[in-house]
């Protein structure tokens, strides 16, 4: 019976050991972060790691035009369509050891407790990483996913230029030698498509639940401000007379504060990028530029958000008389997740003795991409404190081995399906 | 006769667009400003070329400890203190080309007069430029007329921390060539002291007056705050779970502008600064350091906004969860100027047929240090438009003519009196 098998957390905290080597960040209280930007020398060497383990297992590696990494092993019965997982292994700047590479490492390990205990499958399973799904050096983010679901045009994908060094996505890609021969958008559709990942958020931990069963991700949309007011010094200049972009600014984030209270949860707005000039002590700032994170599972919701956030803007400017310029980095709408997937994931964590809860999720994930062709859901564990995309991000061992034990279950189930 | 003797100007203005072109910064409308920020490469250039001119005039040039350059011609009675002149010449990042500057220079240009017409004074008169008088660089400001009086250890002043690089002062000032031999404080009290400055504000121009005789100098409170939240994911953390520094600065800055309205005029109330950490788009910030500029002509009032600002800080502390430590970065009470040299500078304007207006400064300068020690006031002529730290910075050659004339002649009554 394979209703008792589990896979081997210790086999696979110590990849994710391994892993956490290459590009690690140390903190000044133990904390051990990576540092894996897209397509950097580190990553490259992350991808030859995870590659390497991949072809241990005797699976059929492919790398696509994108660079996205898919392991696949056969199923019992011919011309199926494969059940597939994954995730990525990029990090942000100063990012943990659990985002994305959980997913990843988590796949792996279940296709390495199925081929230890010789469990076959009718259908085929497929571990997969996508390039670049922090976007922190390339946007947008989950790019790699995008163009492999066919939602942006590969072409374009390798024109896009790195924020840091304005490298080339696809010169980079050839560089660390991860532009592959694999078509891409894929020409397989997957069966189905579940990630496990680390809630990245507080809720989990704080109701004390070990899995989440994610009902979809939140619309995203990024929205750059500049302000332009007039530079003064302040000393001299009237109250009365100035043309305060700092000023404009801060009540424009208060503002962004006041949006969020009045729609009310789920609705979440940041301002986290904020800069002025010329950024004196005696001077009044001439110039900001700030960015306002805006995200909702509605769409109708999210755009009532965007449309506050343009109001607030405009008093704004007119009362302190700066000049307000809006620039949309990002916009992504709500998406849902299956629903038999969704229950899937609650059914396996009941079958298991783990609580489960059903929730959004507030961020971004590859799974929302390969949502768009394949029934989807994604399976969350706990983040301690909540934190992620910093460097003391941890998910506790027992969350790991929970997590897993859900993705395989769920896998085993779709992989059985015949139609 | 020497009621005659007028300045010339044309020299003045062309001495003041040499000086501009040393650390130039161009605007997109052909706005000519200067960065000069002190003891920087562009500060030293500045120093050399105004110390060579010092030199060329066959003056006394001395450079003290913290880099005060004083150039002084003789008087013709043995043993009388100099009336002394000066400003500055290092200027904020996107300074521009007459705050200090003008001061310097004219006083130059009042001894070369001299020089050239043959007339002799009594007393010696001094010309000089204090080190660091914005303040943009190393803290706080004035930091060179206030160890030339004597109201700061030279030792404390050289170990100051510039606050782009770190770098220490006394160690910049020696890469830079201008840590001088002679003592400071300085052993030589003038007689009286009297600088001539832009306004750096719009009261001159608005009242169309070409002369302000200075009454003293707003009292100046500057308060750096360093705001400590958690950092977090923007997306996975509920509003109601963040301790969001960001938003604590924004609603401290916000607060600033409704403290400068409950106390009204003259009280002026400024954020210049403001930097979040980790500053990304989608993380919640966790660190924000802030400075808070509040300037008053009572210093009862003045201490009662830093009160009200101090409640502010504890109040959005509590309310977001954040730290918020709170240092002193500089703290001037308020100035009065010597009711004689007031007059003397009224009588003088009346004298050449300028109009003038007696008014308080907002700013700090040079001279409320020097007012410490003895009979202090000062001359402002307009500035176009109000602005000041501001490359658009100008002031018309009409009235640079004005405010030299009336210094030459404030200065050679003063290098008159023998008692």
């Amino acid at each position: 019976m394979t209703s008792d098998l589990r896979v081997d957390g210790a086999r696979l905290w110590e990849r994710i050991e391994a892993l956490g080597e290459i590009g690690a960040v140390h903190g000044p209280n133990g904390e051990r972060g990576c540092n894996r930007l897209a397509l950097s020398g580190a990553d490259a060497a992350g991808r030859d790691l995870v590659t390497s383990w991949m072809a241990d297992l005797g699976l059929d590696v492919t790398i696509d035009a994108i660079g996205n990494v898919v392991a696949t092993r056969a199923g019992t019965v011919p011309g199926l369509a494969p059940v597939m997982t994954g995730s990525h292994i990029d990090t942000v700047r100063t990012g943990g050891r659990f985002d994305g590479i959980l997913g990843v490492l988590a796949g792996l390990e279940v296709l390495e407790t199925l081929i230890q205990h010789g469990v076959e499958t009718s259908r085929p399973i497929a571990v997969g990483f996508f390039t670049d799904e922090e976007g922190a050096r390339f946007a947008p983010d989950m790019l790699g996913s995008l163009v492999y679901v066919g939602g942006m045009a590969v072409e374009e994908a390798l024109d896009v230029r790195a924020v840091d060094d304005g490298a080339r996505l696809g010169d980079e890609l050839a560089r660390i030698g991860y532009a592959g021969p694999t078509p891409c958008p894929s020409a397989v559709v997957p069966h189905a498509f579940v990630e496990l990942h680390i809630e990245q958020g507080p809720v989990l931990e704080r109701e004390d639940v070990t899995i989440g069963a994610v009902t979809g991700v939140q619309g995203i949309s990024w929205t750059q401000l500049t302000i332009v007011g007039q530079s003064a010094h302040a000393g001299t200049t009237p109250m009365g007379l100035r043309h305060d972009a700092g000023y404009a600014a801060a009540a424009i984030t208060v503002g962004v504060r006041a949006i969020a209270r009045r729609i009310a949860a789920p609705q979440v707005a940041t301002v986290g990028r904020l800069e002025l000039s010329p950024d004196l002590v005696n001077v009044v700032p001439g110039r900001a530029v700030l960015t306002v994170d805006l995200r909702h599972s509605d769409d109708a919701v999210l755009r009532q958000a965007e449309a506050e956030l343009e109001e607030d803007c405009r008093r704004v400017a007119e009362h302190e008389g700066v000049v307000i310029d809006r620039q949309s980095l990002a916009r992504f709408a709500p998406v849902s997740f299956d629903d038999s997937m969704i229950e899937l994931v609650e059914s396996t964590a009941a079958g298991l003795g783990l609580s489960c809860r059903r929730m959004p999720s507030g961020a971004g994930h590859d799974a929302q991409m390969l949502s768009r062709v394949c029934p989807t859901s994604m399976i969350f564990v706990p983040s301690v404190g909540g934190l992620s995309h910093n460097i003391a991000e941890l998910t506790e061992p027992e969350h790991v081995q929970a997590g897993a034990d859900v993705l395989l279950h769920v896998i085993l189930e779709k992989a059985r399906e015949t139609r």
